[in-house]
């Protein structure tokens, strides 16, 4: 169990929600209580650092609940394929068309039924393998958020559910790295799949697509960091080998999220990142599904 | 469950082991019954074709049992933390000496103590991290197989275990890729830790380091495949992004091992394979923990 000042539970959506540094200073008195307001954010550091992330229980998966993580070695993508041992239903998290085979190989293999190949958001690092699985795969439906502007089978909303057999995804509208960025969360199974929104120790750039830091910063605060701590968070990327991490740690660790909003803006601003490489190619494409004006090495594949 | 022949129950040691096509013809006609007598090879496949590896029943593992999957995008090497998150002990098997710090930062920030850092054989694609480790973290041991001929705090020997808190691996002796390869078997959280004796539908090479095709075809049969058919298999490479397997998928659609012998022994002997790039650089070095006569790029890392 944490080791927290009583003051805190106060914030409490999950199991513990520490308020963002910056959250601090704006509720309206009602909303806090004498002790809280006494803390500072190094006071809050403090506390939350006589817990030991690696002692918390972990979560359980349920032994119907198949779980597979995926890696692309070109674009460090993170693709996840979830399905309910019972029903075969199986789901297809943020696929990369050019291991839609790979992907398409291990649902058969597995005995499951594809029913939906799904993205976090609108990619502009690689072209999202969606089309081609369906394709591949012809009872499979798209899936993006309606906020994204591309085109889907199904356009999510804020608080949908994407069921397949006895699981589902709740659909957490999380903009800021782009306009229509979503979370997926699997309450059932203690995880949620937070795309380019919040990564390991970082979080997606938010200078194109209808970035914004000041929007990113409230949607991790208000719609990741809520969950329960032990939760397992899953990225769609990471540049250094690390394949999951958890709210608790996120909360406390993530360099950038850690920081009041005033300096999370500030540090976004600053970081002079280049020119996406591949935007210019995969955003035409990933408004269809990655079915429209591919690269000559990727048509090859629609055949 | 598996639908099969009644006679294949006669080689089961796990919940359910089918014997290698080349062992059904050479058993002694006492430990065959006349029903499996009768079956052939394409018999048996067919009958195990009738089951869906996604309709398994999915390992639980402990809510004390943290696990951590690590990649290295160079080498395409998997690290493994596995953790008692109630005593903190935890183990590090086959880390990557590049990413030694990456490995320390993630244990200090979990708030674990490692005490082995393990490898699961004397690799000779990339630099073991244990002996940087040893120096980040002065409390951790290293360990390797005796047979590896390579040098290490603690030498393993086939059935030792490896203890952190509550848990345990078994060390099991599965020679062929090199003459002193391990698998390391976590039996309370269903798990193996294959090294290169068993890739995801794949295996290692057997051309180097006193390997033998002969040697790992039975190294697999007698000491993996011999495992619950629900157990996850945790390889030390991918090279298409993917992270796990299981028994029965491996034992079912492994295009090597699902052969006779004879005919793995061919397929391996005509891999024509390149000279391993990396072996004259990672050998001496991987014979004293990685610490010995370090490429330039790596002696910085021991400053």
């Amino acid at each position: 169990m944490w080791n927290l000042p009583v003051g805190l539970t106060v914030f409490s959506r999950g199991l513990l929600a520490r308020p963002p540094p910056s959250l601090l200073l704006k509720l309206p008195a009602s909303h806090q209580n004498k002790k809280l307001i006494s803390l500072s954010t190094s006071t809050l550091n403090r506390a939350m650092s006589t817990a030991a992330f690696g002692t918390m229980n972990q979560p359980q998966l349920s032994e119907t609940f198949l779980f597979r993580q995926f890696f692309d070695r070109t674009s460090c993508t993170y693709t996840y394929l979830l399905a309910d041992t019972q029903t075969k239903e199986a789901v297809l998290i943020d696929p990369v068309i050019e291991l839609a085979e790979r992907d398409r190989k291990a649902v058969q293999e597995l005995g499951l039924n594809l029913i939906y190949a799904l993205n976090t958001h609108m990619h502009a690092d690689h072209i999202t393998g969606t089309g081609l699985l369906k394709k591949l795969i012809p009872t499979c439906k798209s899936m993006i958020a309606e906020s994204s502007g591309a085109k889907g089978d199904i356009l999510l909303k804020n608080s949908d559910k994407v069921k397949f057999g006895n699981f589902e995804l709740e659909v957490r509208s999380t903009p800021g790295h782009t306009e229509g960025c979503v979370t997926y969360v699997c309450h059932s199974q203690s995880m949620a799949f937070t795309g380019d929104t919040l990564l390991i120790r970082g979080c997606g750039r938010t200078d194109f697509q209808g970035g914004s830091s000041d929007i990113l910063y409230d949607s991790v605060w208000k719609q990741i960091f809520t969950l329960p701590e032990n939760f397992t968070l899953f990225p769609a990327h990471d540049y250094k080998g690390c394949t999951k991490t958890s709210v608790a740690e996120e909360r406390e660790l993530n360099p950038r999220l850690t920081k009041s909003k005033e300096e999370f803006v500030k540090i976004m601003a600053e970081l002079g990142l280049p020119y996406p490489k591949m935007i210019d190619a995969a955003l035409p494409a990933n408004k269809v599904c990655g079915l429209y004006d591919l690269p000559d090495n990727l048509k090859d594949l629609m055949n």
